[in-house]
């Protein structure tokens, strides 16, 4: 008998420092310090899932083949606060925003309900409209 | 205010039932029924966390820029057990294998211990050795 589970989403990237603090600050949570370079990890996220951002020499030069999706129950605003990190928008389609993190892998904004977050979202004071 | 959570991985695949009867069968969880095509899910993770499978044209061409690891206490077992779904190795690293998966998906199996697992961890009946 073994045992096995799902415990890493490994991201590549080509500035340790910009990327690992984007996606810490994305999900809000922080830079764990116990890994070496060329690896950064995030505090674990709920379920016990880690992020690790693993420095590359190779720039982003084909489509992702695996994404990640934050949901929320405000596209545009969740899409402002992710440009306001370093994030871009790439492209809409239907209700979601497709946009691309400091090293240029996609990830997409999609829409749910407050219901459907429950307890689980985390909650962003939103900076006044200009 | 508003809010948001990292809430699916979505995986690149190009023969849906197959990718999704994989990675189902790899985390021990089951396809759901209520997405349509091009896209499968899995049955939700611990932390909520879902995993989608999408169908695109076009083949893996690249690196993957995002991958996911399973960690076992039992590298070569699982291994094996991930090879009889269909995934393949493709080098041994350290103590680790970088496999693909059906859709020629890297993913990676590192060892981890019982300890760490903790009651976390699928429990896996292995075959009798040949």
């Amino acid at each position: 008998m073994h045992r096995s589970r799902l415990q890493t989403i490994v991201i590549d990237c080509n500035d340790l420092e910009a990327s690992s603090e984007f996606w810490a600050a994305a999900l809000r949570t922080e830079v764990a310090s116990e890994v070496e370079p060329p690896y950064r990890a995030l505090k674990a996220m709920p379920g016990g899932l880690r992020i690790l951002l693993q420095e590359v020499p190779e720039p982003k030069t084909a489509k992702s083949r695996i994404h990640l999706d934050i949901e929320t129950d405000d596209v545009e605003a969740e899409v402002r606060r992710l440009e306001g990190l370093g994030a871009s928008r790439q492209q809409q389609v239907e209700h979601w925003w497709v946009m691309v993190d400091p090293s240029g892998n996609e990830f997409c904004v999609v829409p749910t309900t407050p219901e459907s977050l429950g307890s689980d979202g985390v909650t962003w004071e939103d900076s006044a409209s200009s």
